[in-house]
């Protein structure tokens, strides 16, 4: 990997350098929608699941509910949950069904960004283009992602996981501060640390333990939503490039250092990442009781399924993640 | 099992019956808020596993959107998708982002039983009675169900997943007729059928493919909604109950065989189904793809990951489950 | 006003020849953000005060519930209603509340467009250009319209409202036919044939009643939201124009007739209307009962306080409008 | 009036016997729905009509927004305002429509309590009993209000506005402080103050500046939304009764006194005016501008139209009140 220094003033400059060495445009093809999801193949998944050994599963998501990190940023919500029929009304007899049912239904309003989620590959643009070199407003208009709505990875999110947990390895007592960069060294490190299990390679699904949210459950949200978190540098691009992974999922927020690594920016990392690299993003999972299960056996490698809410049209979606060791 | 004869005047007192017959109340202690979900094994999700062979995915849900099949009965509606930001702005370069970045967001509001789904276990009461013989009204209010909620099951619903084909095997062309109502003997002749991998037993997650899909897709979505189709007898309870599965979905709205096998009735299995037995439902899943992959090989078991999206509270929750072998 | 002759093959030269006749654009100078609203003077909302004899108010607007027209054109539903908290609860005591109080909270989710309602000025364009000859996309992106949303209009939409019930003057049984395309000659006839208090000019607030809205209730929605209908010609933009209207409202979903004049059209005199007049157009109302006690003693004249939900950046927004009389 | 003493220990035995003084219930037979909007009459509403003596117009309404003083107490949220088309897309020739037309479309959901709104009679209980003495269960359940909800009130809510700003005649700078308890003697001050005009009577719609909504605009919501605030004395419940005003409205979230009166108690006085009085009570209305406009001729009445949006089966609803003077 070249050697990458970077021009704290210039962004734009760091972001187009990135995007020229690591772009995956065309690789498959000018028609495709799948990114790096591309990288797994049939083989990959059945081997995954051979890495099952005690069929202990981990549910990666946080809980979907209005005690959620979200502060209305760009009018991202916590999810609001009610109820369109209930037992109180079916105890009451209420309801008018007949011999004694009764019913409760339910209704949810949130942004597919709120929780647990995938970055699908129309959520980021730079300067304009899209994944694969489409117009951002030929794929995401007000009606939705008609080229690379999430729905087309409804099948394809399930492989060999791996967890790096940089917190542990790098951090004091599991947690890496804010603003603490990870970079390829930090992530090399970690798997060395980690051992064999936790190699990483082609369509791998990585998640990268920063910590940050164990802390935040201790300490309250706080800015967990947007404010500063320690995350990927923005130079592990090129990392990210050349090992071929079919996703990276961070227990933060926004899966990149904040704040940014330049002067005026904003989440320069994914400018590349998705739009360029086709990169599948995972934001605000739930690592640590998996992480605990890892470090107790050593074992870091798992079948991973985590397949998003089909939403057609969805550039992102709600998911919950489960991993099976 | 007993033979079950019904009076189709007297639903009453056939749920009644059928649910002292099958009814696990206390089976897993007061504090039970899992039922079926019980019977899955840490084990058996190991061994579940290892019925993968070729690695093949299949997502066995609806996509979520506003061409579903929902018409409004009890307010539910289907899935409305909204855009926050879209990649016509940001193509304009009106969102106000540094260097070139830029972004989509977007919402959804949706009732949770809209598409493909898991009933949760505070979804329907028998005489205001909810599982496990909790008052109804002090599980689901309308702060939502504070003690079966779906996120009790967040990282549960994974094991073997046995697909029974009764559409293919009992029907035309692959297809039950509405109204035909599928009765343990039919299930029974379907594994037989099938072979031994289609065997059914504890812990056990079985889809039910009736073919009624298939049908919609062809046809138009009509009633699919509430109205006839086929489906699981009432006099299934008691089979049910024998052979201990966990979990049941079928390509139904509902589940059971609409019109209902009593005068006047609405969904009496579900009344002995959930309540009582404690059984997570499926409803509304895709099994059309796995079903013909299934019938190619002669090879009905797999690995079936089917994490709700939990929503904290809610009697219900969208799912996309994921069958793998 | 000039003689018009339509080549129903050519709407688009239609348009613009109309635009240009009847534009507004600078006729309150470049910042304004109200267009025809400017006609109301306080002087003659002091003036319309003075037409209440009675002191008997109508509600003009349809209720807002599921029972609407909308069948989904364009994303459009009609209000979905959930409670937050119920009697229900409150009489059973599960609410948490001390000394016997109870609560019950509510919320609904809705299209803007959805039911009785004021399109505001940002709701249509004419080939990317809005009112007052700004970009569309300068007034209107996904974070809403920032420079006319319907929140400019919050206190104006006050004044002398006048009922033409053309469905009376010129139709059957107080009903005009679906398609029936209402020209200036037919709003003179109905004014000429209403009396003196029917006199239309500067800065009224205009009823069109067709009785489509009385056949909709009596025989079912139908295609109410979008198919044919009795409305507006095409060719009354030249008449809006020259009277100085203030706003113009009817009882059906589009405000002018459809099908349209032209072939492969749609809604063209709102692309003349709504972005080159600057005219407050409002749908959905309801004016029978109003409409009966108008014929009754043949005043046709009334205060109208018509006040917009003002939700910040809305493109258009329910309404309750009251007239009084 | 009784003189009232209050055991700050036993909010219980005050709301009981205030509700024994003040009860209306009967007072306009046993299916009476409109409470104290029965008190208004049309010739009332003619007399409101000849206070017009300008013309000029005031929205008493906040904004409808995101920026709006909820914090999630009881999931009342801000207002969550979406597109459904966009200026953006119709200025890119991206919507499919013929002959250069655009349009944009919006979408909103709130609480029915999020902002400047009509509580509707079925909105508080009184050990589970609602307005007229119906069992609370029976007025709401999750399908919400069947009988008193707030469309029937979609006509009835104009007439004879009077402002009373305790906070520019009893407090300092034109604010009360928050905890403020206003009693009756302090509006009958404030009337004195004010003058001939401020008089308040039979059907009136009063409308109680305290200044905390100034303050907030000034320094920031906090905890406006259910913190410490001026408002109403729960003594006032029977100057409330004996007047026999039609409504009353403040500029503050809760209407009465924050904290309230006794230990351990949550808005008493509710529990007596909505259920036994049956009063409409108006929150977060914005008087400001009202106010400033009053002070300046000494002229405090004036024609207040306050229609809600009328969504059927709501416990209350939005409103944007026009007070016309």
């Amino acid at each position: 990997m070249p050697e990458v220094t970077l021009d704290p003033a210039d962004p734009e400059a760091a972001i187009a350098a990135a995007a020229q060495r690591c772009t995956n445009w065309g690789r498959w093809g000018p028609q495709d929608v799948h990114g790096t999801l591309n990288h797994i193949t049939d083989e990959d998944r059945r081997h995954a699941a051979t890495l099952v050994r005690s069929g202990q599963t981990f549910s990666l998501s946080l809980p979907f509910d209005m005690d959620g990190p979200q502060k209305g940023w760009r009018r991202r919500t916590n999810p609001i949950h009610t109820m369109l029929d209930t037992g109180s009304d079916a105890e009451a007899g209420r309801q008018g069904f007949p011999h004694g049912l009764g019913g409760a239904d339910d209704v949810v309003t949130m942004p597919l960004q709120c929780s647990t989620q995938w970055d699908g590959l129309g959520h980021i643009f730079d300067h304009g283009r899209a994944w694969n070199d489409r117009r951002a407003g030929d794929v995401v208009t007000s009606e939705g992602d008609k080229v690379t709505g999430i729905e087309t990875a409804a099948d394809l999110i399930v492989g060999r996981g791996v967890l790096l947990d940089v917190g542990r390895v790098c951090g004091t007592d599991g947690e890496l501060p804010d603003g603490f960069a990870i970079t390829a060294e930090h992530l090399q490190h970690t798997i060395t640390a980690q051992g064999v299990t936790a190699q990483v390679g082609r369509g791998d699904l990585v998640c990268v333990r920063t910590g940050q949210l164990a802390r935040a459950r201790r300490a309250g949200w706080g800015d967990y939503a947007g404010g500063p978190a320690p995350g990927l540098s923005f130079t592990t691009a090129d990392w990210i490039r050349a090992t071929d992974v079919s996703g990276i999922a961070t227990d933060t927020w926004g899966f990149e250092v904040r704040p940014n690594e330049f002067h005026n920016a904003f989440q320069p990392l994914h400018q590349v990442a998705i739009p360029h690299i086709g990169l599948y993003i995972g934001e605000m999972w739930n690592l640590d009781e998996l992480a605990e299960t890892c470090a107790a056996d050593s074992r870091y490698e798992f079948l991973l399924t985590a397949a998003p809410l089909p939403v057609t049209g969805a550039v992102g979606a709600p998911v919950n993640p489960i991993a099976m060791r």
